[in-house]
């Protein structure tokens, strides 16, 4: 077989045979076919998509250039979520111990922040001690210990989805349905999961921006999923605005503490529990999350998750150094807080990276004193921006230039603002 | 400005702004742009196309990336042709100094062949002694001395355009009008020619296999050349049957220097006549090129021009170890001869390469013995095979299979075969 001829058969807009796509995904993980090759092969995948045989063969084809984990040893079912990434969603800090506390096991490998969506590693790295880097026998005994296990994926898993990444990142070929759904799904189904939830947002914050292709790349991944016995289901959920109140690192953590302990904002905590639901209904599990909220149970097990990567779920969260407070300009309503501009601005407080080697800093970010539809008074706080040094206030700033609609009059939330639209409801629907 | 915006902006069915057009060819040329990210904008640019207007800046930035030729210290108006290339195709051979004979000078960079299509400078190295590599100052007294080069490009002409075609050809982004009209232009611009006249070949040996594609990339290469004060028209000539009756390396050069004595094919006579009646007249020189033909001044202008380059026009050419002949199997009319399948039999008789770098044999090719129309009687020989080594044959005798026709009756040349296409017209159209 040669290259040449895969890519110019998706070039041509034909369909590639599973010859083809199992050929390829192995020559490219051994490195015979070239990095320029591949960014050809992707552009063209991009532009004439994949049916969802050939992407169900690639998602496969992916799974095999690596090992896949293994969880049978444990006594208890395993349900993992994940999440297409968004700004403020902590979710996996408080619904994997709450989770575990109803008694499934949540083997989750995460990633890390790139652009203006946070990442889950980098949040729980804020914790003095805790360490993202586990050996597969480590994992098994965070799992046994504290019924769920968050952290990053060793090399051996989805070699080439690995690979894959990183060039896409550089060749503008993130956006295509077919390739997020193989990658987010060949690494979720070698991670092991016997049941997945899928948490795919929606808005001017996440990666899909119309609930149309959010639902495309949910039935596709819900499609994968059955087709390797890992039962599937997806929420589509908003990201028009931050998810809860706190956006960074450091302050992410707090919040999730603040769930775990029966409190926490409105929208984070409900769609704690929608997930929590969907998660243990996947493994025929039945009780309401919401009481491991109440009795402490959830909040037990975050601290044995915590402890048993070496974190110290008591000592102090660092705090940062600089704030700034953005007041609001003018009494009424808050109408509307765009969540692409705090995300930004959050990452340009240094909560995130531009780059793949980038540090990032614990504790800058952003706390939302209001959400869309709340009463405000002119002068009161609306955001807090924190950093580690003064000078990144102004860029932040101007991301937030536009970012937040202050509306007159109140009741309806939509004042006389007819260009306001109105906020997506938390949960939209549900594919599986 | 950034890589990835620009492949988004193709990507997404965007045009090309000129700061991004000259940014990236300039950013590739210095290594800036990684292959994979230019292999990923390439198939963007096949798949969604370029605007006349964007084609024309892409050509000028190629052109920029390196040095432009100048011959104005010539006492003649420069003229020049290229042909998208062909089965047979020798014709530069002899035009040239036809040309040169009758008062213009023709500054021709020329390339090697790759796959079935043979190459000029392949040809001339049959020719002992005879180099392909001249320095600017050797190219200037080369056409002082003859009136006529051929050669190879240096490194420092379009070099944007020498990555590109190299990484166009491994990564399945051949095939797109804007990106070979750019090429061929881009070169022969730089080369410093005042008039150009372009063959664009059309049929199964050919690049184009349809007029319509062929007129479009001819339109395309005229607007350019306009656009840079080169005065371009362009010949949509006939390739589903092999011009002349020689296809190979010394071989052509043998045909070449009989149409220089006043013989040769007819086909390639007259195609030779056109395309030099073309080229004279871009530079306003009223003379018919027959004449020089007949008087003998163009096969001195050929002499001059091959020792200029330390070639012996005298020499004996190169003769094949072992030949094989391919019989008539039955009495009639030869209805078809397969240019497509006849230029793979010379390729796989050693005439042509497989990869740049390989060696190509100076004696390897095919002489067709009857042109499409001609009676032929069962048994003549049709074809004769030349190699250096007899093991080849088989594997060109495949290439063979199927690629003529020979009908029980005469006259009309179609015979009972409906399914026997007419041959083209040698000269199809023009385009200027």
């Amino acid at each position: 077989m040669d290259a040449i001829d895969v890519i110019r058969a998706k070039r041509d807009g034909g369909a590639l045979t599973p010859e083809q796509i199992d050929w390829t995904i192995d020559a490219y993980t051994r490195d015979a076919i070239a990095e320029e090759q591949m960014a050809a092969l992707a552009m063209a995948i991009v532009l004439n998509g994949m049916a969802r045989p050939e992407v169900a063969r690639w998602t496969e084809a992916m799974i095999r250039s690596g090992e896949r984990m293994d969880w049978s040893a444990l006594d208890r079912p395993t349900t993992d979520k994940h999440s297409t990434g968004g700004v403020g969603d902590k979710i996996t800090l408080p619904l994997a111990p709450l989770v575990a506390a109803c008694g499934a096991a949540v083997p989750q490998l995460s990633g890390r922040g790139l652009g203006h969506t946070g990442g889950t590693l980098d949040k729980l790295e804020s914790i003095p001690g805790w360490r993202a880097s586990l050996a597969p026998a480590e994992m098994l005994r965070v799992l046994g210990e504290a019924g769920a296990v968050v952290c990053a994926a060793g090399p051996g898993l989805a070699p080439a989805d690995r690979k894959l990444y990183a060039l896409r990142d550089v060749t503008g070929t993130v956006e295509s349905i077919p390739l997020i759904a193989s990658s987010i799904m060949s690494k979720k189904i070698a991670e092991g999961t016997g049941a997945l939830t899928l948490d795919v947002k929606v808005g001017s914050g996440a990666f899909m921006k119309r609930a149309a292709d959010a639902r495309e790349l949910a039935e596709t991944m819900v499609g994968i999923g059955a087709d390797h016995g890992v039962r599937t289901v997806a929420l589509l959920t908003a990201m028009d605005r931050p998810l809860g109140a706190a956006v960074g690192n450091a302050v992410e953590v707090a919040e999730s503490v603040e769930i775990l302990a029966g409190g926490g904002p409105a929208d984070a905590v409900e769609l704690t529990l929608a997930l929590a639901r969907e998660m243990l209904a996947a493994v025929g599990i039945d009780r309401d999350p919401a009481d491991a909220l109440r009795d402490g149970s959830a909040m037990d097990a975050w601290r044995r998750m915590i402890s048993a990567q070496g974190g110290d779920p008591d000592a102090p969260l660092p705090r940062p150094n600089e704030t700034h407070v953005v007041a609001a300009p003018s009494s009424g309503v808050l109408a509307r807080l765009d969540a692409y501009g705090v995300g930004v601005a959050a990452w340009r407080l240094g909560a995130g990276r531009a780059r793949r080697d980038d540090p990032v800093s614990a504790a800058a970010g952003v706390l939302c004193h209001a959400k869309p539809g709340d009463r405000v008074t002119a002068g009161q706080p609306l955001l807090t921006l924190q950093a580690d040094d003064p000078a990144r206030f102004d860029r932040a700033l101007a991301a937030l230039d536009g970012a937040y609609t202050v509306t007159a009059d109140g009741g309806d939330g939509g004042g006389d603002g007819a260009a306001v639209p109105e906020p997506l409801p938390l949960v939209i629907d549900r594919v599986g």
